[in-house]
């Protein structure tokens, strides 16, 4: 048993079990002088000081947060963490005047990842995983949504996702596995798209619905990758072998994807630079929750981030993540997340931080287990290096995190 | 004694005892398989292991880099790192949709940070400062340039620049000072703007100079700032009283403070994101070297980046820095400084770290002693968590730093 005290703001996110919206999005349930006790892995009581000072067991081990705040890891939901070497030759090329589209047709791009991934022994993917593992952590990140996506074959997709599992259980992070066979049209498959369509339907969704490698299917809709007709048909056929659906969509070009995502009524629309009002309208009438990637709009030196400021005035529970991966964000950064979203989208602090944890929770289908700190919960909670939440926002770049519990285990000190 | 070894990348910048200008900001000359050996706090001798391996006297003491990166310390040649309180709470305001403007009119913007600067005591102000100088250094910087300027009277500007050289003394990072008399115009002083000139002219700059507490004087030559005329005045003051010049330049409008930097021949113009060719040319002539400040250019929400790659080709010995401050730029990480420069600006990674090392060490007057691993220099070096130096750029919003050495002491290790 753990109480943790002297807390300046015990951020508890508390409040109805569902994921928040417009104004609710600023009311981050904080409790001043706080103290939270943890006990069987969970969330016993989360009060104030003159409260709870009383009633803190003899037997708990008491953790001073030294004026402190402590809030719920981080759910970052939307990462591919699992691939081979990296691109930081690619970023030079682009840092010296190179297009993305440009790198794609000299054998770069997604492509050039997955040949390096097909390459890898399973042992280099997961000491790379390992390794990004403690980066996700170290910044307050307790939960990853984790696609495949760099493997493109039925053995390679099954591979990753078999990492996934493995890094699950080995690292003190929890991964959430999504299947993304639709990442990229692999160059084998060149001029035959619809050929490669059929595999991950016919082959790799029911081998990875079988084993139960992914709770959810994801498909890139994009020009370039899979028409609004093929990412229906695979999110059609992922639905029928029971996983749950999210859609890259709208991130280069206005394509269909967020009609496609609230047409499916899938959990997440993901991207969306592009979507407009009207796209916005059906996904809030749909119950799909965005999922706006800040970061690699940045990495890519784009100036077009999503319109979060419209979509929580549509009324959209709004969530926001790293999208981690080796092309277009090497970020694992939720802070440096929260700093892009409120000085590139103009989403306050606290919209941000609800973004990055309850609603990001619910939209890995585990708004009832993490991503708020009350009692039952899974005491997933970090002790950051400030006295004022708004600080993890506004000092940007450096590691906030000073301590890191896990299921009530602390699993990172500075 | 100490012997580096297993070094995947020793990045020496070593070469000719000047500033690096056009092709040459490409060239780290980086030693693979590197050995670095220190010896009375200077580098001994950075060679490759073929070479140096029976050289290792036998009583050094050997570190093991593990196949990592090393190199000089970032030199960040721009920071504003003593204030009182912070600003996260305007840092909010601007999220949620209010301008840089509308808040200074309202009390806010850089005398709000004035205002709580001269409430604070140095107990307070040190305290802050410690707390910094640890972010810097953690984030594998070990010398920045630290500018007074929340003070604005003759008192509080002393005692500012006291605060930095007992920092200097006291912390592992090493104070270069700058006397910013004219960072803003006090409130006392509204609609007395030349009063307030003369008043630095008359009583700061002389007293600063017989105290020899700054070794530059600065000036925000902007509109609603200092006229050039004022900017003229003061500067040409602080160089008859001993000190080196710096301007900040067309941050905000095109203002003439470039030609203003050229004509006085001050070491940096600073900022220049709406400096043109013609500016550049003349910058180029009068042999000054501009510092240029993407993270304020990112926190402030604006798209206008300075024209980096005009100016390398322009011949100009370019280099980047923080900003480190609690209006603008709340971010003390050179990684993110280069990681926005290859992003937004263009710069190669190898270009961005010669902008952040030797360059940024000439723009101090300090070319002589850091900002490369050369015999003689002082043994100010870094081992980055990665094998290859591009990572530091690549990986984003982390801190890369695994070990950090002032003068061969190891001052931080994770």
């Amino acid at each position: 048993m753990i109480a943790v005290i002297n807390i300046s703001q015990l951020v508890t996110l508390s409040g109805p079990q569902r994921p928040r919206t417009g104004p609710a999005m600023r009311d981050l349930s904080i409790i001043e002088n706080g103290v939270l006790i943890v006990r069987d892995e969970k969330v016993s009581e989360a009060g104030n000081w003159d409260k709870l000072a009383g009633r803190i067991p003899e037997n708990a081990q008491v953790v001073d947060a030294g004026g402190r705040i402590v809030m719920p890891g981080f759910v970052d939901a939307h990462t591919h963490p699992v691939f081979g070497g990296n691109r930081a030759d690619e970023f030079e090329m682009r840092a010296a005047g190179k297009t993305y589209q440009q790198i794609a047709a000299s054998g770069g791009g997604i492509n050039s990842t997955v040949e390096r991934t097909r390459r890898a022994d399973e042992g280099e993917l997961m000491l790379a995983g390992r390794r990004y593992a403690g980066w996700f952590i170290r910044n307050g990140t307790t939960t990853i949504e984790a696609k495949s996506g760099y493997g493109l074959t039925l053995e390679d997709e099954l591979r990753l996702l078999s990492v996934i599992r493995r890094l699950n259980d080995d690292t003190d992070l929890d991964y959430v596995p999504t299947f993304l066979g639709a990442h990229a049209i692999p160059l084998e498959f060149e001029g035959r798209t619809e050929d490669y369509v059929d595999l991950v339907i016919h082959k790799m969704i029911p081998k990875v619905a079988e084993e139960r490698m992914a709770e959810f299917c994801d498909v890139f809709c994009e020009e370039g990758a899979f028409t609004v007709g093929q990412s229906r048909r695979i999110l059609q056929a992922a639905r029928k072998a029971g996983m749950k659906l999210r859609v890259h969509a709208d991130q280069l070009t206005k394509g269909g994807g967020a009609e496609l995502a609230a047409e499916l009524r899938a959990v997440t629309a993901d991207h969306l630079e592009h979507t407009d009002i009207e796209g916005m309208s059906l996904l809030r009438m749909a119950g799909v929750q965005p999922v706006l990637l800040p970061a690699s709009v940045l990495m890519l030196g784009s100036k077009q981030f999503p319109d979060a400021r419209s979509m929580i005035d549509a009324g959209l529970a709004v969530v926001i993540a790293s999208d981690f991966n080796p092309g277009s964000s090497p970020v694992p950064s939720m802070p440096l997340v929260l700093s892009l979203a409120s000085t590139q989208m103009r989403m306050t602090p606290a919209e941000s931080i609800t973004a990055a944890t309850i609603n990001a929770a619910y939209s890995i289908n585990r708004g009832d287990q993490i991503g708020s700190l009350e009692p039952g919960k899974t005491a997933d909670f970090v002790i950051h290096d400030c006295s004022d939440y708004r600080e993890l926002a506004y000092f940007t770049g450096i590691e906030h995190a000073r301590a890191v519990y896990k299921s009530g285990r602390q699993v990172f000190q500075r």
